[in-house]
């Protein structure tokens, strides 16, 4: 999977660019030559075959062949909300959600958060979302999101189920489905910051349709909640 | 939380002590002095307010109170046999399956392992579960057990319903209900070296029991496979 790079433009006809990062992913670390076989995704979902046609000084020209199929996703798409923590808790964040097929992730706002999400630090986040799409093998970019409140969160996302990670909720259990038995097409799930959600926060997110959720007994960091509502969400079967 | 201290050998009547790491973190690091009030820890579930009595170079005297009140545990007890990746990756998935409620880890022992695990380095690894621990509340330790194979996994838990992450495998789903829909009792779950298993190693698992499960069609790293196995096993509820 080493051999696998971002396209940041969409190609033109079977003529494709690596620029910044990844050209020189490619040619200065992996070393790769005019006539070597990589393979590129363009984050959409689409991926293929290319060989390198030219080699500049921040760029890579190749020549794209057949698009390789795509496999279908059975999984309910999720979106989560994270008081992003800072650091290195960040940048795993950002690499395990991927990995586990997360569809977006928004830096949640609240009181008691701690790491803004600039646009500097969501093109960072950004370029942890590509280093891991490019080692597991996923063609469909994790969306990193605007920032949002809880409130905001639900308008953006009205007709999906929303849950909230917090001490003496529900557990987890059935939430993949709706009251009918019928399969649901969304999820939105929001993890708070390290002090937790204020009583108002709370009272906000249940007011805006969302179902608190116990995620056991023990405290989880910020980036373990997240990470096990996603592995929750992404590796159960969807069963009818 | 951060007041929690780890009780290494097991309390005399209602007088414990603190050593080492857990009485320098003490009083070196949060300055705590006698009269200060902490809460200490057994590793078997047991829990104390504590009052510090004498403060020695690398020890702590506490006098105990009444015990805390315990949660009853409603989980299906998990072993996790891994293939220790190296590094800062080691030291999160010890972390993070602490979190979880994992019962047990097992550093297994495969073809193409990278990492060994040597007595040192479990004494390390038992550090990183009391660190976690201590943070995140858990009374009972992990346990670090001895390094097996996967047929030596078989034979100590022979009961248990055993799986390996492999690709292609079937999909997680009912796994934690016997076929006749009673809940299962222990669940044993393997996640394999960054290169895989071998042929045949997986032949030997099946031949031992184990069956084999996907995760999804990306490939996850050795510490995202292991932590979504555990959200998986520890975060769903066992429907009877």
């Amino acid at each position: 999977m080493s051999d696998r790079f971002f396209l940041a433009e969409p190609p033109t006809g079977s003529h494709g660019v690596l620029r910044d990062d990844e050209a020189r992913h490619c040619t200065r670390v992996l070393r790769a030559k005019v006539g070597d076989t990589i393979r590129v995704f363009d984050g959409h979902g689409s991926e293929w075959p290319a060989s390198i046609t030219a080699v500049g000084r921040d760029t890579v020209d190749v020549a794209l062949g057949e698009p390789l199929p795509a496999g279908a996703s059975s999984r309910v798409p999720l979106t989560l909300a994270v008081a992003l923590p800072k650091g290195d808790r960040q940048k795993w964040l950002v690499e395990k959600l991927t990995e586990l097929g997360t569809a977006r992730l928004v830096p949640l706002v609240t009181e008691r958060g701690v790491a803004e999400a600039t646009d500097a630090a969501r093109v960072r986040l950004k370029r942890g979302v590509i280093e891991a799409c490019k080692q597991c093998g996923r063609n469909t970019l994790m969306e990193i999101a605007a920032p949002a409140t809880l409130q905001e969160l639900a308008a953006r996302h009205p007709a999906a189920v929303r849950l909230v990670a917090h001490p003496g909720g529900t557990s987890l259990g059935d939430q993949r489905r709706t009251s009918s038995g019928q399969a649901i097409t969304e999820i939105v799930a929001a993890v708070g910051p390290e002090g937790g959600f204020t009583e108002e926060e709370v009272a906000q997110a249940v007011a805006a349709g969302f179902e608190l959720v116990s995620l056991g007994p023990d405290i989880l960091r910020i980036e373990t909640a997240a990470i096990a509502l996603a592995a929750w969400v992404t590796l159960a079967p969807t069963r009818s």
